[in-house]
């Protein structure tokens, strides 16, 4: 009997009618004769209502108790998702993170799962019953309840088909699937069929909004199928899964872009040991992220009248929410550091492409670059990966770029495997 | 250092500002040098809204989703309570039933707690926080969450006072305290300072609404002193404890009346053993709960043309609610049990006396009987017990009896002992 993981969001179970229209769809993979269980995110709009509320009632709420609030609302869908099933005539039985042996640390607000037991789960399927598990919380040593943090129940979906040695773990969602690159920008972008883990976290990471990465990297580290896949359709999505012949034979697979982010450029800082590790504690204490960082070579001694030693340039990104923040931070160390100048960016973009295929394909960045270059486009930071390269250009490029990048790479014809 | 329990219904809890202000009572009791737990009840309107989610979801829905989806509304203000004493620079900690170690069986919507383990409580309020517990809430054996039913947040402040072996139990609430009569039905009702378990017990299964009756036979089983109180006032409310000399020395001390039952008559039943039992087992099999119930002694054989043998009349009280139910089962069953006649009268009123000093003092029914006949009220059933006595009138007289009774027994005078 196949064992599937359904995993419907905010969205799908906005309202009982939706979540009727979703109860109906566990209830037929059901009938059709597989283990169900499915995880559910909160209704749409009550975890910001729950939010709202606890901000009313304190200014800095307490973690522990945020948990235990916000836990509330995938308790009730959970509940109303059984009730929905119980009228379609089906067998099913709702569980809370502790009552589905759901483990976690107790770093309340993105706590980590420690341990699953799955033992009443299995009980239940093994009774016949559908059974439907609140995502997105857990249970600390204490009896606490605890919270996963954003996307926590994709996380909870993964975790239980590794524990339930799942055969697919479906996540439903509001889009068909995988696309080669954002739909929006670019008319020719294609559902992929497959995508492997690898390609899937630097999707994720560069600007794809369908999975969180822990849930990915969950899924890879345990060899779990997920099935991204739209929850009013029945149309087949895209598999994540173990990278195959099929993908390694393309080199590129999938063209990102992200506008978030903010460039800090320190001018002729002076190049000895430790001068980045300087500059990256002072973000880092900040509690900023930074992504892309690069350091050109120094220029060698003479070069530069007045025989002031060596120097460098040091570029990196960060969000653009922290941009202000860690430009004044330079400002003020830069001084100190002995940066000639600090300037910064925050009008700036990043293109990426991703595949499995580059470690085997020689020239994909020369193809990258003519593209760019073909369109007027200007790189000024570049970085790579072993299965991605990605650009920094001028924001208004962005979308330009994304359709030459498609395009340069054959991304848009029949559909993609 | 003495022990509070504080327990707040739905109506103090119906916003953030009111859980800010119950909040500060709390942590002013907290201040003035006592351990205090608290006990919630969902805010106001939730439980009905939560409710209405399952009922759209599923027309008869499961107990125990039921009970999981209820339980959210406690555990959402518990959580506002914690961050309203955090706000006020408190330390706090929420608790939901599990978490308080409330075990209860396993009959959902109704449970009945079996044990309660407040190790985790007493370990807090050790560490100087004060402790919010989710009233209405336990866990089963099995790891489900369980609902208490009516009045059941009540229920929970008392079982927590005798866990935790507790001074008093406060039970705030939207009226002053225990009055001799409802206020709104006669203006000279007084407050009572104290009342016992006992009257208690007989006021509140006789119609006054402040105390579900499970939690005072808790109370009183276990000696607990509660103390009814309004939440927005620092008046004195009412204790109930154990009865005194005070209350002996009076003979009534409290009247209540009740509009909310329906009378059905047999008769002329043959008189045999066993008639009352089958009678009262139809209404017993359709879950219809009888009140009243009285029999007439049988008329001397002889007194009756024919010599047909002995008969009775048969005559009970139902909820108004099942009148129409009852008489149509009483009309079936009539001519079965060879009635002469059903007759049914739902147009009636309960008005009662109550007071453990009713014991010593003879002659009270006779000046109930006196005051009700002096202003023309005809008794159609009588039913006494040791502490009270229940008469049945036309409905119409309700008010007009209450105030004569109240008069009669003079319970409008100075603050009542």
């Amino acid at each position: 009997m196949p064992r599937i993981i359904q995993k419907y969001g905010g969205s799908s179970v906005a309202n009982i009618e939706l979540i009727r229209a979703v109860a109906r769809r566990a209830v037929a993979a059901k009938r059709e004769g597989a283990d169900v269980v499915v995880v559910l995110s909160a209704m749409r709009g009550e975890t910001d209502r729950l939010i709202g509320l606890a901000n009313e009632a304190c200014p800095d709420p307490d973690p522990r108790e945020l948990d235990s609030l916000l836990s509330t609302g995938e308790q009730t869908s959970v509940a109303l998702f059984a009730l929905a099933c119980q009228a379609l005539g089906e067998k099913v039985k709702s569980f809370l993170g502790h009552q589905a042996g759901i483990k976690t640390d107790d770093v309340h607000g993105k706590a980590r799962i420690l341990e699953i037991n799955p033992a009443r789960l299995k009980t239940e399927l093994a009774k016949g019953r559908v059974c439907v598990v609140a995502g997105f919380q857990g249970q600390d040593r204490h009896g606490d309840v605890t919270t996963l943090g954003r996307g926590g129940s994709d996380t909870t979906a993964v975790a239980l088909a590794v524990a339930l040695e799942a055969d697919v773990c479906e996540i439903y969602t509001d889009v068909e699937g995988i696309y080669t690159t954002d739909p929006h920008v670019c008319d020719s972008a294609q559902k992929m069929d497959k995508i492997c883990y690898e390609e899937m976290l630097e999707m994720s990471s560069l600007g794809a909004k369908v999975m969180e990465i822990r849930s990915v990297e969950l899924a890879m580290n345990y060899g779990v199928r997920i099935h991204v896949r739209h929850a009013h359709s029945q149309s087949t999505g895209t598999i994540i899964c173990e990278e195959d012949a099929d993908m390694e034979r393309t080199p590129v697979r999938g063209v990102t872009h992200s506008v978030n982010e903010a460039r800090i450029t320190l001018l002729k800082v002076p190049d000895h040991p430790g001068v980045a590790a300087t500059i990256l504690s002072i973000v880092a204490k900040a509690g900023i992220i930074v992504d892309m960082i690069i350091q050109n070579h120094s220029e060698p001694p003479g070069t530069d009248a007045g025989g002031e030693g060596l120097w460098t340039d040091f570029s990196f990104t960060v969000p653009a929410a922290d941009y202000e923040n860690a430009l004044d931070l330079m400002r003020a160390a830069g001084r100190e550091i002995g940066a000639a100048e600090v300037l910064g960016d925050n009008n700036i973009a990043k293109v990426s492409i991703v595949g499995v295929g580059m470690r085997n394909h020689a020239g994909v960045a020369t193809v990258m670059f003519q593209a760019l270059a073909k369109e007027g486009i200007n790189l000024s930071m570049i970085s790579t990966s072993e299965i991605k390269i990605s650009c920094v250009i001028e924001k208004k490029y962005a979308e330009l770029a994304v359709r030459a990048l498609h395009g340069a790479f054959k991304l848009g014809g029949p559909i993609h495997g």
